[in-house]
């Protein structure tokens, strides 16, 4: 399962409104057969692994990141040809949320005599799938904040721009991210501040992810980096965006953050890399909207300079505790991650 | 040299003016004797190790964590005193910054025939020792800032008490450190906001540091719970300290913060744990007056709120760096220090 789902790593970034899948066939303890999704309209990672295995496939057991389709969706369902493929044995990390599934693949292979276990290495898949998960049950991104903060908590000095706060490593983590990443989000006080490209760099066989501007008012200059043909920009419902659409940008209008939010899933956008600011990043805090959190530490104090976060008010006991904590050294920085909020899953094997 | 440095660390937060200092004997690979510095006043480690080895220590291998003594001080000697045990080699892990042994001591063991290694573990001894060589170079307790933070940089909620930030293994470290540090320093405003006891809770043959309140206008209640006999309190020069005084505390006055420093070396409080507030912390490394850091960070955030620091302002690329940083995981929380200044340290065995 641990190569299944470097299988579907690569798809990261690439299969939204699909799931990122990985699909490993073993024979006689050999790999027979890999595949992964690489974007949606493509073939399933189930697909490429049997074409792969060929006439190997017959007896094989299958490793599959995501419960294997029953529906005919754009393409056949992965059920059937594993079946026909005579694979005899399933392992699934993690069941299919997506309503049309919710156990039913499963269900299938087992009645056509498959032997199946579900629940292997779910907890990676799961989060693996996040961007998935929270678009087909809350028809809105899955919401990763990240920031790079000094350890005395500032993300940028007062008045100054957006100044390197972390070392290579950290940098090069980011680039990672945004590779991974459907969409890439600031507010236009970064914009205006530091005219940020938004762009995956040093990656290879890396590709941008879609720059998302915050700018109720569109305040946006036309000769932002981060603006070319796709950029998203999220108005109020009643701001003049002519110029910006004339520069080839997306217009999401919207009242509200979920309402902005539902507006990029009908983007088919499934995860947001939230990059600030401050202003932006409280009012999605604020709002419950922050589903997962990536901090960079450097082990630096500067004294004076802007908070990551700046409301709203609440007390400590109040503070929103990060779950599924993971801490990482990036050279002479510190990676701490954690979930806000919980993944949508459905049940493991032992719930069915 | 490890056991040494374990036998030392007995002695910390009780030895000042003088180092904590361990030593151990070893005869045909056995350890013969041990002992540690407990206290001003009292016996060197060398001579308790002597005791316990008797007649073991013709021959044998002394490993201090400092260069031994060569002066005649309260007591004899150390040096004389391995030599007349017929100790033939002395491990010694840092050379002793104060003037009148800076060498010397190596130098007569050296002329006595005796061998001596320079140099082993020096950094964990250097570090150990590092209140010591503050005073005795410098004059003023080795700066120790503590804060405890939320993942988004905040020491507490607005207008709130010290809301436990961090969970049970991060506050009995804090503890930990109380115990090991002569003294525990924080503002007035800490006082008035939490009224803190300051004392050593939960430690095993534990002992309370000095506290230390820095109130340059005499505003400490006589009701707060730090103010006991012995706690100092650090005034401006003209301000009215009689029913401070009445309570039981030192004064120390001082128009500047290193005037301050230097009044608190004067009492022999070679290590001091500031615990802040913002306000005091900011002051001190303003003047670059914080020798290391110890943040304690929680996986949480809160939005708004106090930031450990608040001044003075500078670049992102003037942020004052740490050095020789260490990670821990303290259950959920993590432990991240550093220094900003260095130690004061001869040179090792090489530069001799
Ligand atoms: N170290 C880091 O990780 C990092 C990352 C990013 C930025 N920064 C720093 O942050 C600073 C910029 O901070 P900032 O707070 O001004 O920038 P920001 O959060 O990027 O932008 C704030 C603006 O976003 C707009 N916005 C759109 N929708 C919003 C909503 N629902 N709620 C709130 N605001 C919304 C608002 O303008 P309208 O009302 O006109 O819409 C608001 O003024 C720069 O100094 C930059 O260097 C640091
Ligand atoms: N989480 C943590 O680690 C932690 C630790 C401690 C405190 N806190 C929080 O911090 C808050 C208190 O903050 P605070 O900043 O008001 O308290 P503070 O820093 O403890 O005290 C500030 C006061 O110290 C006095 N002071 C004496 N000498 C000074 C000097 N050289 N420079 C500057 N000030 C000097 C000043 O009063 P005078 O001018 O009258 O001398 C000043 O008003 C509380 O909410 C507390 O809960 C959190
Ligand atoms: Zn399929
Ligand atoms: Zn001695």
């Amino acid at each position: 399962m641990a190569l299944a789902l470097e299988e579907a790593a690569r798809g990261l970034g690439r299969t939204a409104p699909n799931p990122p899948v990985g699909c490993v066939l073993v024979r006689g303890g050999a790999v027979v057969g890999r595949g992964f999704h690489p974007a949606a309209g493509e073939p399933h990672a189930e697909v490429f692994a049997l074409r792969e295995a060929g006439e190997q496939a017959r007896g094989a057991a299958a490793y599959v990141t995501l419960e294997p389709c029953s529906h005919l969706g754009r393409t056949p369902p992965c059920v059937a040809a594993l079946i026909a493929a005579g694979v005899s044995r399933v392992v699934v990390a993690a069941l299919d949320p997506n309503p049309r599934v919710a156990g039913r693949g499963v269900g299938r292979l087992r009645a056509a005599g498959t032997e199946v276990v579900v629940g292997v290495r779910e907890a990676e898949a799961v989060r693996q799938q996040a961007g998935f998960r929270a678009l087909i049950t809350r028809g809105r991104p899955w919401v990763v904040y990240k920031y790079a903060v000094t350890l005395d908590g500032k993300v940028a000095a007062r008045g100054e721009g957006n100044g390197a706060v972390t070392a290579a490593g950290a940098r090069a983590r980011v680039m990672r991210w945004r590779n991974e990443l459907d969409a890439v989000a600031v507010g236009v006080g970064t914009v205006l501040a530091d005219d940020p490209r938004l762009t995956t760099r040093g990656v290879a066989g890396g590709r941008d992810p879609r720059p998302v501007i915050f700018d109720r008012r569109a305040r946006t200059p036309l000769s932002a980096r981060a603006l070319r043909p796709g950029t998203v920009v999220v108005t109020a419902p009643d701001t003049d965006t002519a110029p910006l659409e004339d520069a080839g940008a997306t217009i999401v209008r919207a009242a509200t953050l979920p309402g902005a939010l539902r507006g990029l899933g009908q983007l088919h956008l499934s995860s947001l890399l939230l990059e600030g600011g401050p202003t932006l990043a409280s009012a999605f805090f604020a709002e419950g909207l922050v589903d997962e959190v990536r901090a960079l530490i450097a082990p630096k104090l500067l004294g004076a300079g802007l908070a990551p976060l700046n409301g709203p008010p609440r007390g400590m006991a109040d503070a929103a505790a990060l779950r599924a904590v993971q801490l990482e050294s990036l050279g002479p920085d510190v990676l701490v991650t954690g979930l806000l909020n919980d993944i949508p899953r459905l049940g493991a094997a032992g719930d069915l």
